[in-house]
């Protein structure tokens, strides 16, 4: 286990980790690191943290976990950079990759090396340390994208992390990570909240929310999430995310086309693909989908 | 209350007004028509029905509910139509009005006067009578779109139908119907089906599927539902539709082009008034949105 952990950063994924970490590893010294000091307070208070500290306590840590907004970074990584020891390894959670090393090489030079970018797939309709939970990342994945100047040894301690909070831990390049999750997280979001504002914008706006149902409810929860992290995610993986949209509305476009055309075996066709792709994966049978890499 | 009723098809919602009426109304005669052995066997073994009738039992009937997908209307009207008594009312629980009033006055001429076209706004994931509840609609809105012809006594006999289900009645036109569940339901169903559909048939599929996660379940529940209803509800509202799917990836099309831009100011204006909106709705702030007809 790590020893002393500096988290700066008591959000919903911070707050998780300090809490998950103080059950698995009882005896290693957490510090916490916030701007926000009601954070701060609810994080002492739930016992997450064992004190608060300023960027010079990373001289003293064994690790160092970034759990504040992308944009944040490179300010964050300026802060702590005059502190930071040869031994120490630093990580972050952030939901876009590339952007995330090229700031991190910007702000560290050489020692990048000592930093393994991380991104946890967990989350939570509402933010902050209040919503923090220990068990946030039980069953989860958490994807590492290590960089060429990584030691083995020091992923191996970010993997280690991950599995002591109950995640699974998967490697891929950041390219990877960046495409696949402009599709299935980044894409969906865009969507969701295009739809609310298209609706929300009508002279009719009143009479379509209040019959308004559970499917819709679903299917707009993720644009209930925070405006400020899906504008920067938006703008860290433009381009992967440009294109899945592109995609996505062709593909869309041809179902219009086809239910404009009245073409009843080309509708049914299509959803029924769809419903049965989706019972696949929700039953776990992925062996089903095509793996181009296999 | 009716004393004799006649529910033809005991899926999901045929299934759960029997039960609901039954629990309401214990006195009244329910009986069940219903082309599957296994939906009427599991109605008889539930109470959910008294008997198992054929289209002549409408003869003795108080009110007749057709409960089956709106293409087999036609052919459960005309089944019907020779057995039906003058003080009879007859109403259908299909997700589109305008059709449901043009197949009734084809195959009921002037005694379409009889049918009060409804829409309860209720349904889960799963279908068939093993799925129906009695409180399915408990809470629920269901929409009735009289035609010009009907008496208002027979609307306010299927509303009562409703209310005793614990349903809450509101009335509107068909073509109003059709037009606002085009955007608020029939919409985001396609939506999700298309989604699912395009990343099934990516050479990464297995990828894809493999790091979906929750948000991703959410947003494409609606897409687990039967293909064989979206498909007809598409068909049967196919101009509306049509033209809010127009509508959507217009809008959707903006957002991308806002993003392959680097807009942040759009992004963020946009994500910000949809989780405002959505904020609004939740807590069932209507005064917040736009109502032309006010």
């Amino acid at each position: 286990m790590e020893r002393r952990i500096v988290i700066i950063g008591l959000g919903l994924i911070g707050g998780s980790v300090a809490l998950a970490l103080r059950n698995a590893w009882p005896t290693a010294a957490i510090t916490g690191i916030d701007r926000d000091a009601a954070n701060l307070d609810e994080a002492l208070r739930r016992g997450a943290i064992d004190a608060v500290g300023d960027p010079a306590a990373v001289r003293d840590a064994d690790m160092v976990l970034l759990a504040v907004p992308v944009r944040q970074l490179p300010t964050v990584l300026a802060a702590i950079a005059p502190h930071l020891q040869a031994a120490t390894v630093i990580s972050d959670v952030g939901s876009t990759k590339q952007d995330v090393a090229a700031a991190a090489r910007a702000a560290l030079g050489e020692r990048v090396r000592q930093f393994v970018p991380a991104h946890p797939i967990a989350g939570r309709e509402h933010s902050g340390m209040a919503a923090a939970a220990s068990e946030l990342f039980e069953g989860r994945t958490v994807v590492l994208t290590p960089l060429a100047e990584n030691r083995a040894a020091d992923v191996n301690r970010v993997k280690a992390i991950w599995q002591a909070c109950g995640a699974r831990a998967v490697e891929m390049t950041a390219g990877a990570h960046d495409e696949i999750f402009a599709a299935v997280s980044h894409l969906p979001h865009m969507l969701a909240f295009a739809l609310v504002d298209e609706f929300a914008a009508r002279a009719n706006a009143r009479s379509l929310f209040s019959f308004a149902a559970s499917g819709f409810r679903d299917f707009t929860r993720i644009a209930g999430s925070s405006p400020e992290m899906w504008r920067d995610i938006a703008l860290n993986n433009r381009a992967a995310l440009v294109a899945e949209m592109d995609r996505y509305l062709q593909h869309a476009g041809a179902l219009r086309d086809a239910i404009a055309a009245g073409d009843s075996a080309a509708i049914d066709a299509l959803m029924q693909r769809a419903r049965l792709a989706r019972e696949h994966w929700l039953a776990g049978e992925l062996d089903h989908f095509r793996d181009e890499s296999a």
